[in-house]
């Protein structure tokens, strides 16, 4: 029996350009044969930055997440031929370097005075103090380092304890000022002019929360660049040095200033901490590795299921029990009255911006600022129903995510004469102008997750809570609206009470009851989870308006 | 001076289910340090199939895709050391075997056979010639893999000439019946139930095109499965070997049926020849190796610029130059008389089927099919239409696509009406059970790979050809229509010489205009490659329901 398939051609219109030109970046460092570090962790992060990675290997483990089984050290003159053909044949942005050996060092910085001034950007991960506890730190190798390898370098990213190591002793950390102090040492000590110090191992406090800094010294421009991240409860941290030098590197061979480069480094790395992987048998998966992979596409997966837009691979079919079992009659109060979700609700619908606004004691200028934001804001609202509608699973779906379109250009068109009237604006190209605040970038790339990776179900749930819950929040305030109709904050409190929008909040929540019959029973967390975080950031929406110019 | 950032939490619902679950898969190989073949292609693959990659590296090899430049085998014993580790701590799903050495066919054949049944899935490369023409072959390896190696092996999949090194003899291959018996042989002699003979070597000629086929024999079904694919003119085939097994390696982790994980894998293949990769230095660059991250997107840019979904990031801001500086006036009249659309456009807009339709002659049952491939088309344009209003630079432009969601609903109702009315389509439930034929398909992956690649622009581009052909085929035979009034024909023809009809080809045309001034003038040839591509595709359309029931 014969079966012909034929292969898809790529679309003609992505192959026009030849051959793509790739940001190559090349990894020195030691295999980590079970994928977490190392080399392999290196190439896995090039790739998924989208660059062409390279390698020099100079030594290989027989390692796992748990323990280092085994080492092979690769010889000086096999590095140099590799390192030869590499630069000699390839093009190479940027390099970056892992565990490395005293050969490795000096071939390496050999190789790159000879290119002098050509040489490609290099990352020095001085890998002395791995997260495993075990170092490949050899006699004379932090020498050897700081004497060749460094001095060479765009950037050098030390944890604190290689800090230590680099300077030969230990340094008392009590205050982010000590973390200055230290990476302006490690910088006069390894003769690079930028210094990441990892702050991995400190958490410090603020607001009773606790996180982490990465502290990046710039000393030619005497800066310091402080990146704060929340503290994460996980052991799955194989791997975080060598990929955020990679990441780092890759971020620079795209051609990122530094800060951003680093930058765009941390988050990878911290969503890849964050949502993790399990790939160890049960006895070490106390210890994992970081997740690579989180944000990329399955090619099969696309092209089997996605390859045409229809309902059946959109929507999974119908799932034997799906949440409309565990909700019961109405999804929208099941998830407000939420252990999860009531707190962020009510905060929300409570929330002390509207109360200011209804008794007409807001300042103007944040009201101003509120509405610009809220005019940004919509446009983003618009363009998310419209990748619902793209999702939907028949055409009578799409439609109801185009019929909200429509209401935003109402609420749009209100908030322009809003502003014209109230606050003076003349030009059409104001609008246009608006700078994103922090709450708002926060709340639009939340969005933008969503669409990105969120099925329809769970985009319809995302743009549930702003429809809601200012309909919510103006009938919890009703009682107490003293500001004289024929004000714009009287007018804006009538918007969310006039019977239009109470109409269109009741289609809301019928839209809700037919995800609620659609969706699978065990996974009604994620819509909990979505409903507790748009809540959030609804609230912190507010928030922000209220301290402006504070 | 200290900057403060803060980092971007990952969105908790992503978090939820903790350490996500991922497909494992060891490749079993030697090191390319020039990154486009051997471990490195593997890890690349591994990755790009959202699996995790682990290694055993049996040999490094300093090379480029010009020549290999020196080796280093791996001692047996660190081998060892290495797949027990991996083995005992990790998960691990399948392994993927590339160029070996006696010593790795040795270790890998005793370990797997201590693991018995339990073992994982075996993709055999036998890497005996490879692209590059040098050959790992030393004396007694491929009586080593044979005996040992491929009789615990799922799937080999050499190339032609390795399937001669298998057998022992060359076989002369003049017809596709010649490579059934090849497969079959390589099959008995390999022990291997399944085999894949990779037929890059060879191009076959049908219809005056030049293609190549893969054909995978499944020795236990006694079913071949042959796999055409067309023949590209280029030689940036370092790593193909290497890339493909892995790939199939990957979905057969994911747990892909062996047809389709071979189909996945060919198709990555291909993609990542045909899209090619700049990585070599000059006096190279004529023979460089796939691109395997062509469908990666890139997390900075990503966080950094598509962070909000606003217009200045989506569009880019006015180049300098913009196609309208070339075009003049009309787009649409630019592209439809452009060399390489008007083939394809007058192929489209003169095509036999709408003749037939004019005239009468059309065989129902052809008419019935196209009718209902078009109602399953219409709801992916619709949706199309929806992600290019996410897209879309302002809320006018977004509403602009919105339209056109209306009058979709306009024809898909008079479809339904045809259906029911000239059909005897009685249940509503009919309309979701339509098979896709090959031509809707090709049609509609079109138009996700322009969703998710393209930008508002090329997206409008892709859209256009559908709206305005319509409308001038029936110009063009306008002339020749004798079906009578009253009649599904002619209905069907007046609806689109309707004055409805042609303001919304009005609106197209000044659409495109718009698109004329935004679009960046050096990037023309992607809107003209588009056009030609959809309107050669919207032709096929045609066609493959005038040979419907033939």
């Amino acid at each position: 029996m014969v079966l012909t398939i034929d292969i898809n051609s790529p679309p003609p219109y992505l192959t026009l350009n030849g051959n793509e030109h790739l940001p190559v970046v090349m990894s020195v460092a030691t295999s980590d044969s079970s994928g977490g570090a190392g080399v392999e962790a290196d190439i896995k992060t090039i790739t998924a930055h989208k660059c062409y990675a390279m390698t020099c290997v100079v030594g290989l483990t027989a390692q796992t997440p748990s323990k280092v089984y085994s080492m092979h050290a690769v010889p000086k003159d096999f590095i140099l031929k590799v390192l030869d053909s590499n630069l000699n044949d390839m093009r190479c942005d940027a390099i970056k370097t892992g565990a490395l050996t005293k050969d490795a060092v000096d071939a390496l910085s050999s190789k790159l005075k000879d290119l002098g001034e050509t040489r490609p950007q290099l990352v020095v991960d001085p890998v002395l103090v791995a997260t495993s506890g075990s170092s490949f730190n050899s006699e004379g190798l932090v020498e050897a380092i700081k004497e060749k390898l460094t001095p060479l370098a765009t950037l050098v990213t030390p944890n604190l304890f290689e800090c230590f190591e680099l300077l030969g002793s230990q340094v008392e950390i009590k205050n982010i000022e000590d973390v200055y102090e230290l990476a302006k040492k490690v910088s006069a000590v390894t003769g690079t002019p930028n210094v990441l110090v990892k702050g991995g191992h400190i958490s410090w406090d603020d607001d009773n929360k606790k996180f982490i800094t990465d502290v990046l010294y710039l000393s030619k421009e005497k800066k310091f660049v402080l990146y704060k991240g929340p503290r994460l409860n996980t052991t799955h941290t194989h791997g975080t040095g060598c990929t955020l030098a990679s990441a780092i590197a890759s971020n620079l061979a795209r051609g990122y200033p530094l800060p951003q480069a680093v930058y765009g480094g941390i988050e990878y790395v911290q969503n890849g901490v964050a949502i993790g992987c399990s790939v160890c048998q049960p006895h070490v998966d106390k210890n994992g590795p970081i997740n690579h992979v989180y944000a990329i596409e399955v090619p099969l997966e696309t092209m089997v299921q996605d390859e045409c837009f229809t309902a059946h691979e959109v929507v999974p079919k119908a799932p034997a029990h799906t949440i409309y079992d565990v909700v019961g009659s109405s999804l929208f109060k099941y998830l407000i009255s939420h252990p999860k979700v009531k707190p962020h609700w009510e905060s929300y619908v409570h929330h002390e911006f509207v109360k200011q606004i209804a008794q007409g004691t807001l300042k103007k200028e944040k009201f101003q600022f509120f509405i610009e934001q809220d005019y940004a804001y919509l446009l983003d609202y618009a363009r998310v129903h419209c990748v619902a509608g793209s999702k939907a699973p028949s055409l009578d779906d799409v439609e109801k995510e185009l019929v909200i379109v429509g209401s935003v250009r109402k609420e749009m068109a209100q908030h322009e004469m809003r502003l014209k009237q109230e606050f003076g604006v003349v030009s059409d190209s104001y609008f246009d102008k608006i700078q994103r605040g922090p709450a708002l970038k926060a709340y639009s790339r939340y969005f933008n997750d969503v669409a990105k990776r969120g099925n329809w179900q769970e985009l319809v749930s995302s743009l549930s809570p702003c429809l809601m819950g200012y309909g919510h929040a103006l009938l919890n305030f009703r009682d107490q609206i003293v500001v004289e109709e024929g004000t714009v904050y009287r007018e804006w409190c009538d918007t969310y009470l006039a019977e239009w929008y109470h109409d269109a909040m009741r289609e809301g929540e019928s839209l809700l009851d037919q995800i609620a019959r659609t969706y699978p029973a065990d996974q009604l967390e994620t819509l909990v989870a979505i409903y507790a975080d748009v809540c959030a950031l609804e609230t912190e929406f507010w928030t922000s308006a209220l301290r402006y110019g504070q």
